[in-house]
């Protein structure tokens, strides 16, 4: 563990600016927080819009969401829900005026503020891959269960990278931890070979409670101040259909009740758990989502919430789940056009349903990015190393998509398009005229080294030279980069005593016990 | 040769619809000309279209374009233009008058009148790659010249595609046959081998009146009837900056004469042949493109006429061409809405610097097949089998490219966000509740078989059985499915009196001597 012991600062006036570490690996775009500006794409009409709303509030009115929580459900009934046993239901009134209270916008706090994050507002903003149970690279060259060197070894790729915003569940589920303590390891590594903002599980009292108190050691932070804005967030899902469960719903309550963000994504599969039809998947998504948001705006008016989409089709000859798909852009799309309407930040995913990270990996997890940003996405979730539909992480697709979401940033970056004159260089075509070239003029000169993205991982070298590099397939190049990066990584500083306080923490629960496993 | 003899149409009541050719080997869909329902994506304000036009027109106005081809500036001097040597400077009234008499679409029908295209009102349609000089494939594992073999199998891939709409230049340089009969032979191929539209390339007065001789034969047309209305296309690429060469001038108004279809595609890298800064790279596109078209309508108003942009940007350390770069689809952004602002067609292309079909490839294509539909462009070139800059033509790549463009145009499909009470589902999922799954609902069991696009190379089996079936990559997968469609393949049927009278055409022009070479 030497890589996570406290660090000074190093000298050379770049104290708090991390942005530039590893730099001697890859260049890298520095640390922000892009802004979409293209216009959504928006394949449903107002009206249809409206269906869709009409049909997730006939869902929350007439038919109900089950909350398998006797606290969320009482809470609900004192709210004035209609509550039958575990079933929940609730007019359109009253789910729009308490999920009118949700903010537009809000940010998240980590340890180092200038990791700081606005959801909403505009900004499309990326997160690693999250829960897989297995990984596989090109050295193991098969899929093997995940351990909790594999898991750093993904924390430090989603420091490293500017590209990531903030660090999801588990890069890879360390199954080598026991499941009463591996929330303590992971969110020690987390927190201490990362800045960035982290994310709690919600299963069960225990885990979320710890999380929210490491983060606050982490931060240096008392109750109150943690308490006074979001300084991380949980992400539920939903049981689809129509379903939340005990502990994703406790700790979505203890998230809300202390004001950290809130994020519920319901995974309705069209054909599976939800309708096989993509409006009416969406509609159910949206009710499903829509009733937490509720719960936790009754808890806490204001809290910070997000909805996410998760709606996806199936393969028609196996049932597999399937991802990056015609169906998945459009479903993506039409929830962008009602998080809107909601005033809801939206959050979605990186994704694909392919095994290992070759071209098909790269069209499926194109077609989810490209939704992302066409469907106005404020958190892109899994947007690094996530294969196989979610069950397995891979270094080599981390580095791969980290190239892409770069080239996603870029792409925003409103000075490719600038039409001032400067930008229309029309002195410059002038001097050239029809004989010449535009490499020796002073307004290519002035701005070579500047004026388009560089990549770091794509070989723009002629077959004849890449042949002489060795005839290396994107795959295996973005195998050695992993490699490099870690041999470099330095781990964020940390103060001395925060620290200790935070291992004091993880040793203290540890011999408690941990968290209860019968979840 | 035993492929392209004539065949009678097969029994079975298919006679006519090609479409289903090869169904054996894989599911595709449909032949169809997809309409493009997203609204474009608009990186530039209205003022910022207008700064772009009038820096277009200041260059037409006071900097001139050259025309190597004294016809050509004999007609523009004629018309009114500003001439000095080969410099032609016409004013924006002039350029605007003119361009305005090119109609916003028009179709082009090929030999088998049930392959129409019509570019433009909305369509966006995809060709095969063309023109690279040579091959790659996975059995040869390395870069070839490209042979007569090579190019014949990809016309056969572009035929059974229904995905691939118009079949472009030489998908590869067949440089095993002579340069002044290859048009000959490789027309001969195109013609017999597909039933699709057919491009010349305008490489001298023999090249493109011997292709228009052999589409107006492979279509049984008088004279008369093949001038009536475009039955094949030329593309041409000025020289940038600012000039127009001989031959492609030649054939260019050869075409305009005839009234075939005539796209102008100015390939300007910025940094080199254009200014550093994309503005300025597409002004000067829009320049160089508009004075073709001026000419196209001058020789024949209402001529058939697209603009085309190949607009990039260099690899800062290398010079070399990169392609599919955020600013590459800023530059076909910004295009796309210059051409809506002239009122014309747009052509764009699916294009990497990848040199072999991985991750790299794939990512790089789908930026700019991406770029190609927020731009609203409506000919997509090279947007199958493409790489290397346009030096490689891969049937792998090809196929892969298929699967992604069907992907596409499933994504067109408005039927995904059907938002009728059949597309929501309200019953079924008030069927369902909060206790049970869709797969068993009649709604689901109604829709299930046609709920979901379908690939045919995207491997959405889970890891395990993607092991059993041996781990796949790819691009391994794709070079199989390519060598089983060749062993399938049936040319379109063809009248035999026709292909005896094709035959005869080539034996004669080749006893002739074909074209010269020494453009």
């Amino acid at each position: 563990m030497t890589d996570t012991i406290t660090r000074k600062r190093r000298s050379g006036g770049r104290s708090g600016h991390a942005v530039r570490r590893g730099s001697s690996v890859i260049e890298q775009l520095p640390w922000s927080l892009p802004v979409n500006i293209d216009r959504p794409t928006e394949p449903l009409s107002p009206e249809g819009v409206q269906r869709i709303h009409d049909t997730a509030m006939v869902i929350l009115e007439e038919i109900g969401i089950e909350f398998l929580n006797p606290k969320a459900v009482q809470i609900l009934r004192d709210a004035g829900c209609i509550v039958n046993g575990e079933n929940v239901r609730m007019d359109r009134e009253f789910v729009m005026e308490w999920v009118r209270k949700t903010p537009p916008s809000f940010t998240i706090t980590p340890r180092n503020p200038e990791r700081q994050i606005t959801v909403g507002d505009g900004h499309i903003l990326f997160g690693n891959v999250s829960s897989p149970p297995s990984y596989w690279d090109m050295e193991v060259g098969r899929k093997v269960p995940g351990t909790r060197e594999m898991c750093r070894n993904f924390l430090k790729l989603s420091q490293y990278f500017n590209c990531i915003h903030f660090v999801g569940g588990y890069p890879v589920e360390p199954v080598d931890i026991h499941a009463s303590v591996r929330h303590l390891d992971v969110l020690y590594d987390k927190l201490t070979l990362t800045d960035k903002v982290a994310h709690a599980y919600s299963l069960g009292k225990e885990r979320v409670e710890d999380v929210m108190e490491m983060v606050r050691i982490a931060g240096g932070l008392s109750h109150a101040e943690f308490d006074a804005s979001p300084r991380m967030y949980t992400n539920i899902n939903s049981t689809s259909p129509l379903k939340h469960d005990y502990p994703m719903m406790d700790g979505w309550m203890r998230c809300a009740a202390r004001g950290q963000g809130c994020i519920v994504t319901p995974f309705t599969l069209a054909g599976a758990m939800a309708p096989v039809t993509m409006a009416g998947a969406v509609a159910q998504s949206l009710a499903e989502g829509l009733s937490a948001i509720v719960l936790a705006q009754i808890i806490r008016p204001g809290a910070p919430c997000a909805i996410g989409t998760f709606t996806s089709n199936v393969d028609m000859k196996s049932g597999a789940p399937a991802f990056g798909t015609p169906e998945y852009m459009r479903a993506t799309q039409m929830t962008g056009q009602l998080a809107r309407f909601y005033g809801l930040p939206l959050r979605s995913s990186g994704v694909c349903a392919a095994n290992v990270p070759d071209a098909q990996a790269m069209w499926e997890t194109e077609h989810s990015l490209w939704a992302a940003i066409q469907s106005g996405t404020n958190m892109v979730y899994h947007a690094a190393g996530w294969l196989e539909g979610g069950l397995i992480a891979s270094p080599e697709k981390f580095v791969m998509d980290c190239e892409v979401i770069q080239q996603m940033i870029r792409y925003m970056d409103p000075a490719i398009c600038d039409v001032s004159d400067d930008g229309l260089g029309l002195e410059a075509i002038r001097e050239v005229g029809s004989n010449g070239h535009f490499f020796g003029t002073k307004h290519t000169q002035e701005r070579y080294t500047t004026a388009f993205y560089q990549p770091f991982l794509s070989d723009w070298k002629n077959y004849e030279a890449w042949e002489v590099a060795g005839s290396v397939w994107t795959a295996e190049r973005a195998h050695v980069m992993y490699k490099a990066i870690l041999e470099e990584f330095e781990a964020p500083p940390m103060d001395a005593a925060i620290h200790e306080e935070l291992l004091a923490f993880v040793e203290r629960r540890k011999a408690e016990g941990g968290a209860p496993t019968d979840f």
